[in-house]
């Protein structure tokens, strides 16, 4: 019933290899997360695979025949494969027994919708997929209604942010927007939008965050910019009382999120 | 007056090289740290390279004659070598211009002194390189008096851990010791001490932080063991709200450490 590769010049082993450069997901709308956990993890959360990769040990789990009934059942592929293509599939040399490609799931920014979520985040050109991937992760455990990428960021759909994920990838309604979309839709928000600034003066802990709040990060360089800070509500600083000039982008953004919720 | 090096054969440039292992990190007490920021930072806190190896364009920089006056005066080499020789020294494509070798700066547990400080943090067998590292970036910015690494844990001084901390590795005071010494040592408390446990019940933005306050975090894999947790006055959970069984190492620490400051 299903298939099985053994060469790595299979036209479909070649295009989830493809799948590691950002132009061949922009193009296709897919991406590829890796390990049986986080292949059920989407399955569960109503996203099928449309490949569905496996090593030739890997049918003997007792979770597979969900993961194969789901893939077929959507009119995916199930694929079996040698050790060396997941090897290349996942550019390790220990790489997982299982690898499903999955649809990205994008939302139009009109959509972001907080509900019954207390906090929504939104990124200002992130560049580390390692931060962004946990931030996502982050944003999964607190509940976030939805992380908004604003202007050029890098891509959550990469291998290594949806690694750092750890299977949130599927969790969080991502949007994206331009610095332009994100001010027009920003000036609809009910609730406080604050600006997370080294310059500012209100200690995170100090700021109203009325429900549901919208947390606003810069990037990992240049932090919040003076166009961005001037959208917020309020711009807080998180107390820095050491040598160190700034934290790291992930753990100020779970600092935030922490400090809007609960 | 200053030595130059051009063979990847030559034995200082070897020495420096074989830091990327931990067996040689131990055995001669020295660590790799890169950029000329960094190494700025290390002399600024009283760490004066025993050997600083240079490209050939660095020379140029208005902090160079600082950093080369500082490593004369300690009696430490000055080195202008290839980008060839940084290269392979730093394992990357394009390395920084500039690398200090320093000694380690493990302090004895019995020496770990709060001071003022509001928050001493211990990690018990933490793994990961870029999790230690950033955790003592976050030290360093919340202001926590020391670090201490209990049990097996990896190694600060890595190339990967001083790369996250961003020139941090310099202002935290870091100790090691066994299970059994922590626990010796803890009796001697006079804050609180607290564990994160994903089991606990109590919010860890109720629990009482009496100064100084002990934060004490599990690994990745596993969380707090319970015969850590046991030891603590009270465990804790951040609330976990979504999908993911847990937050990432980091972000918790960070989390804790701003929950018990300030």
């Amino acid at each position: 019933m299903n298939a099985r590769i053994t060469s790595l010049s299979n036209p479909t082993v070649k295009a989830v290899r493809a799948l590691h450069m950002r132009k061949e997901r922009d193009e296709t709308g897919l991406f590829v997360a890796e390990g049986l956990k986080n292949v059920i993890e989407g399955i569960d959360t109503g996203h099928a695979p449309k490949i569905l990769m496996h090593g030739p040990d890997a049918a003997a789990h007792p979770m597979m025949k969900k993961a194969v009934q789901a893939t077929l059942a959507a009119g995916g592929q199930v694929i079996e494969v040698t050790h060396d293509i997941l090897a290349k599939v996942s550019r390790r040399e220990n790489p997982q027994a299982v690898v499903g490609v999955f649809p990205q799931a994008f939302i139009d920014l009109k959509d972001v919708k907080p509900g019954a979520a207390e906090c929504v985040v939104a990124l200002h050109r992130v560049r580390d997929p390692g931060n962004l991937g946990t931030i996502i992760r982050t944003a999964d455990s607190a509940g976030c209604g939805a992380l908004v990428l604003v202007g050029e960021c890098c891509d959550p759909y990469s291998v290594e942010a949806v690694r750092a994920t750890m299977g949130s990838i599927f969790a969080v309604p991502l949007a994206r927007a331009t610095e332009a979309e994100f001010a027009a839709w920003r000036a609809g928000w009910t609730g406080s939008v604050v600006g997370t600034l080294l310059t500012a003066e209100v200690d995170h802990r100090k700021a109203a965050y009325r429900k549901p709040a919208l947390i606003l990060m810069g990037n990992e360089q240049q932090g919040l910019t003076p166009d961005l800070a001037a959208l917020c509500d309020v711009n807080v600083k998180i107390p820095m009382r050491g040598r160190a000039d700034s934290l790291n982008l992930s753990v100020a953004t779970g600092i935030m999120i922490y400090a809007a919720t609960g």
